[in-house]
């Protein structure tokens, strides 16, 4: 039935990952906004609001511009705003609710200077990851930045922003602590405006701290996208069992090396992406292998078996010894669960679900 | 003109790339068989058209259907025989000459049972990479192989083939040491095969040994790919300049840092992928910054400037000094030479050429 590397999305594993969210915000009392990056399916974004969600984080205008078009009326572009796209989102804006961010004092005269139509504006704070935002400790520049939004009478500014991805490929209580340090300066940052803007938001939360963690103080929104799916960077930091992944990647074994103990399958870097994950026997490895079930559901990781490298088509498969390789042989098919989903997804632009066939994705081609 | 990531590709510098190889390959007195896996465009194969290339290599079954779609007619299929494609193969040897690979004893095996159209078939070789192919010592095995192809009156065993992957992201003299060791191998197995196959072919060569190295004794043909575009891993090593560097990616500035000497631009891991290099500081780097000329040229990389890390749309800029981060400004358009071309063409799907405007790759979508 699959004759060349196909990724296989569980809807099963996916709805209950999306069902243990919400489930989780509910119990928090913090709204939930789904990011949709990592599946970008209009498809898998109907299971989502099949569960009540109506609110959803995107990572850029087409992104946006997609969703919008299967009706997401409400849509936060969870990056820095990209004043090369000021007319899309100006278009945007008049049908939908959209919350843009600012990212930088520059970044903030360009969205004034261009924007036409009423949006929703957060600051973007970096609260310790030093990618994208103001530091939280610089008031001056954050009241600057206010005062550039508010000179527009077409930005609104709506509260603060911030992505803590320093908790990415972290153990749990290094996790907990970030989720502290952050939350506790966001929370400080609310108090000092909220007299000012009552209706202030504060949008947080990625895979990592929103699923272990448990105190978000002031937090109003979480803003977690990975889980949907999670995958084995995830799973060998406590984030998630690899029972909960719900993608991963048919390969054809096309080479059994029993000597060496390795074999060759297609599945590479065009299809895995290049990320790694490190194995709890300390490997570095481009994906866990599993068996498939006649139904194409997967089995748990094979014990010491897992991607040694993999090039532009070739994956390496490394098992314990020359009876573990022997397991596998030409002709068969396995299943590799990724170190990274999002990026294994957006390479390979559609799932196929059983049941469903192929559904795409954004960028879907055939 | 540019609103989002986009890659630009040189037709100039490209051209040059292609000529210098097939001069170089001319002057060698061996065959050129350019690898078609870095472009993946049946309008940059016309370019090697152009100059007299009548026979390519590609990475899988789908790229060379997809450039027998456009005309050629001797392709070899530079992966592992994919006994699911058996079907595809037997079509496809009926209309163009087609060699494929058996890289095992089993792989061999699955080939022979399943082939009922006349292909050439290579045995792979491993030169040192330990990746795929048989061992160059085990003779017994190659021997069995040879009879396994032999078995099948469609199946014709048509010499050996080697990728010396190991000489990637080395510098020249380990480069020439691993040339000198993997063409010496070959040679000595195209002896000891020569009376009983007098036709027998040697098809060996990537990007680093076919531009550092002159010695081929034994070598029929030459099979590099990258070289057509170049990247920054490559000329990190020195096989290449910067200026051979065909293709750029075009990326917006969204956020500017001077006090942490630091830019955000719109352009990451779903524009490059994630492969890096090392610079001449010894910076691990996920790309060269450079700036953009009117006519879409661009310069030469900014001393110190380089790309510290990328998340999935993020890539974050590192300058040498806050001076240095002043002289981009948000709403400025960059251009990002890229680690490794063959995987950034890849992800991009398609070209912007000057003149010509885009240009389709095999898996391109809008």
């Amino acid at each position: 039935m699959f004759t060349k590397p196909t990724l296989i999305l569980n809807e099963r594993i996916c709805r209950a990952n999306i069902e243990f969210m919400l489930a989780k915000a509910r119990k928090l009392g913090i709204e939930l906004r789904p990011h949709f990056k990592t599946h970008q399916s209009i498809e898998v974004g109907k299971w989502f609001r099949d569960y009540g969600i109506g609110k959803i984080a995107v990572s850029s205008v087409p992104m946006a511009q997609y969703f919008a078009s299967d009706g997401w009326i409400d849509i936060t572009i969870a990056f820095p705003y990209v004043h090369q796209q000021a007319e899309e989102i100006n278009a945007l804006a008049k049908s939908i609710n959209l919350q843009v961010l600012v990212s930088s004092i520059g970044n903030a005269k360009l969205l004034s200077k261009s924007i036409e139509t009423h949006v929703e504006v957060y600051i973007e704070i970096d609260t310790g990851q030093y990618r994208s935002g103001l530091q939280i400790e610089d008031i001056e520049t954050v009241n600057k930045t206010i005062e550039v939004i508010q000179s527009n009478p077409n930005t609104k500014f709506y509260g603060f922003l911030s992505h803590a991805g320093h908790s990415y490929n972290n153990q749990l209580n290094r996790i907990e602590q970030i989720n502290s340090e952050a939350t506790g300066k966001l929370n400080r940052l609310k108090k000092n405006y909220i007299e000012q803007f009552p209706n202030l938001k504060i949008s947080y939360g990625d895979t990592p701290t929103s699923c272990a963690c448990n105190q978000f103080d002031g937090i109003d929104e979480l803003r977690p996208g990975n889980y949907a799916f999670f995958d084995m960077q995830q799973a060998s930091n406590g984030i998630c069992s690899t029972s909960n992944i719900a993608i991963a990647l048919i390969c054809p074994v096309v080479a059994v090396y029993p000597e060496r103990s390795q074999a060759i399958i297609w599945g590479g870097a065009v299809h895995l992406t290049k990320d790694f994950y490190v194995d709890n026997q300390g490997n570095k490895s481009f994906g866990a292998v599993c068996k498939i079930n006649p139904d194409y559901t997967w089995t748990k990781p094979i014990e010491g078996m897992y991607l040694e490298s993999i090039s532009q088509e070739h994956g390496l498969v490394r098992a314990q010894n020359c009876e573990a390789i022997r397991t596998l042989k030409e002709g068969d098919l396995i299943a590799v669960l990724p170190p990274h989903s999002c990026l294994t997804a957006d390479k390979m632009g559609e799932f196929w679900v059983q049941g469903k066939g192929f559904i795409s994705m954004m960028n879907h081609c055939k």
